[in-house]
């Protein structure tokens, strides 16, 4: 996925309705927490193995699929806003995890590093 | 950047934890939660220009580049649990924003568009 | 519970520190937001029964006190700043939630009414 | 406010409609935070002195009202199952803010007591 594309037609997007002056990070990070809780609330009733199966009712994967883009987008608007390589952030990340998660440590066991 | 790549380093990440039975998507989408409210408390107390200066300190920016990876690693993490296509979801959804929010009446005012 | 009493201690508080610049409400519902992502945080990986359970463990509940205590804090200030007066607020919410969920429809189903 | 009694209320408001296997902390936390998110949504492009504002409009006001009230339901909800004893948990969490955030440390200052 060309990330930067994306952040292109974003960009554009605001652009041309004048929403530069809301897109400030501050902004976006509650418009980003926003949308998180509109997926939240598609999850909240259902037990796990329900979340699991939401994947086989088109109506509501939809929903997901909907609010899922809606966080990526703010996403990957923030980091556009704040200059950050998000795939060197993600790299970086997951190495980090996997020193703060070693294999021997975590099996089994998804209890946060700090609380171990 | 190759999404699904970073897909299967997470799917192999979590199973060599046996943490699959922690990762359903009700799970993932608290853990979704609980990253983006990590993102927010660092941005809380600035003010909008505050927000964008962040840029400007190291430490800063790399907590923030820290959260954002963290954010984008659940989100992959549970479009991959819905077989969800992140590229197509953005953009039909990229879509839908452009008929929700046309020009003439989203200049300069970003009000929801059930709420205009 | 005498909330305005609180709510003086928390002003207090504030403006000990100067916090005033700080707590304006849309700062406010920001680390609102972060406090309740911790919560959620204590959770992500439970499971409902363990989720129940978690009152037995006397160091978990002390971490689950002590983010709701923060999440009512930042509540009530809120509250505080936008002069809202909580329990009316709560009594007129509690009869439009009889409204939008009459017994015969939402019995076993707690799927939200605009959705039913 | 009668904290109790209002927890009554929405104990009995949940038996009627047998949503008591929806009510577990896990599925509160995540309501919630739903619920948060719906109040951060009317926050997002504000600016701070707009969102101070805000209190000048009735009928933006009244939506943060209504949210308010949500989260404070879902809140107190929480406390019932978990036998949160609120006022306890707020008095013992303001006395270990004093000490978290001395004047002399905090003044003008909101830094978290483990960033500072």
């Amino acid at each position: 996925m060309d990330i930067v594309k994306y952040q292109k037609i974003i960009d554009k997007f605001a652009n041309e309705r004048n929403w530069d002056k809301f897109h400030n990070p501050k902004n976006l990070v509650m418009a980003l927490a926003g949308e998180v809780g509109e997926l939240t609330e598609i999850f909240q009733w259902l037990n796990e193995s329900q979340s699991k199966e939401i994947i086989n009712s088109p109506t509501d994967i939809a929903l997901v699929e909907e609010e899922v883009a809606d966080v990526f987008i703010y996403l990957i608007r923030i980091a556009d806003r704040l200059n950050i390589d998000i795939e060197k952030a993600v790299s970086e990340k997951l190495v980090k995890n996997a020193q703060k998660y070693p294999i021997e440590l975590s099996k089994d066991n998804a209890t946060k590093y700090n609380r171990r």
